[in-house]
């Protein structure tokens, strides 16, 4: 009989750093518990930071930096948790943008509204397929014009930023987000910024720019049917 | 400027059925709170039912019935997450199977061990990235020994269960499963059955069915080693 350890499971047992980091958790479930007393209980705070990091194990590339990670994303779960049930406030328009993967289309649509809304709307994103890491070539595009995606990671779709939001815009995940009654949702047909060269991804950014820019002046100022909004701001991308 | 209505999320807004189930939803989470009264409170029960049926929406291929196995994996996370910190009864070794997509492998195990087990341990299981359905060729296979997964799902990998578990056995999902200190781990090398003919199929699922009995003998009656016990249950399927 031979061994059942493959050379992954034998070089995890030797990681000690791979072991889940519970005391780390523990101590930012217990800030975030004290950053959402009032609102939420210990238990779901704790629950939604040792969540976020098995979901973003689960996918992420990169396991450095990885609790850290898991608290920004359960923080900001917990942001939209609470605005979703009235307990935050929500002072401008939320928006939420969803790709497959959260590594292009919708890290570079969120990007752009964020800088171009200059905190009249906020901006969130998600993927119903996240991958490990965003795209590099959608990382150069994008600072090449300024925006520095470095800090970004790719996140799987949960349900509290679909109920906080109040615009969705899905990016080509077909029916992977749940409907809600009485929001927004878009649906842009653009080109996948996977494995194309900088130059199309250029082109894919300055189209969601349009796009953003056509549904920020929408959310800030209404002055037109939801039908010319998404006929506007829905136009696919030039072949 | 042409519609961005794909027919996909035409066909979505003509269906009343796909939106949300919030009213379904409310009242699960309201008979499941009654269920878990004084251990978990009616905001995480809620919480757990909505996250439940949007991971199973961004996966399962088939989205009648979600409702219905939104409440399955929400009850079984929750018994899981009560077990993890002392509030619910774990009178048996809890075993997790884990494989990639939780349509094949991880669900023959858990199937077999089940069968096999009488009633001595409770098994679970989960994919790191779970398919639409359980694989066709592995439930025939099945069914053939008696064992029926017809009402079985592919479920993501949440931390809840990894947390119940005492005895986690990964099949070919790397590192996706966040490592706790203290639990029994074990990694099965073991052809993956997708796509293969139902012969193979056969061959794997006889494979498991002798791995998952030397298991559950070393469960209930240990008398090996960790390392002698992987070495037993570990070896790679004959090619």
């Amino acid at each position: 009989m031979s061994s059942p350890l493959t050379p992954e499971s034998a070089a995890r047992r030797a990681q000690p750093e791979l072991l889940m980091p519970q005391a780390v958790l523990s101590r930012t479930a217990a800030r975030l518990a004290e950053q959402f007393a009032g609102v939420f209980s210990v238990q779901t705070v704790e629950r939604y930071v040792f969540e976020s990091y098995t979901a973003l194990h689960r996918t992420a590339n990169v396991h450095t930096h990885l609790t850290s990670l898991a608290q920004r994303f359960a923080t900001d779960r917990l942001t939209a948790l609470a605005q979703s049930q009235g307990n935050a406030p929500k002072d401008v328009p939320e928006v939420l943008f969803l790709c497959v993967h959260n590594a292009g289309r919708s890290q570079m649509a969120a990007a752009l509204l964020t800088h171009r809304a200059q905190g009249r709307v906020h901006v969130r994103s998600a993927g119903s397929a996240p991958a490990g890491f965003v795209n590099p070539v959608v990382v150069e595009a994008m600072a090449e014009i300024g925006l520095d995606l470095g800090q970004e990671f790719p996140k799987p779709l949960t349900d509290d930023v679909v109920a906080a939001a109040d615009c969705v815009v899905t990016m080509g995940c077909g029916d992977a987000c749940p409907v809600y009654p009485g929001k927004l949702y878009l649906d842009w047909a653009l080109t996948d910024p996977d494995g194309v060269d900088l130059a199309t991804v250029r082109g894919i950014r300055d189209d969601l720019d349009h796009r953003v820019q056509v549904l920020l002046r929408e959310l800030t100022a209404p002055t037109l049917s939801r039908t010319q909004l998404a006929a506007l701001t829905g136009s696919p991308t030039p072949a």
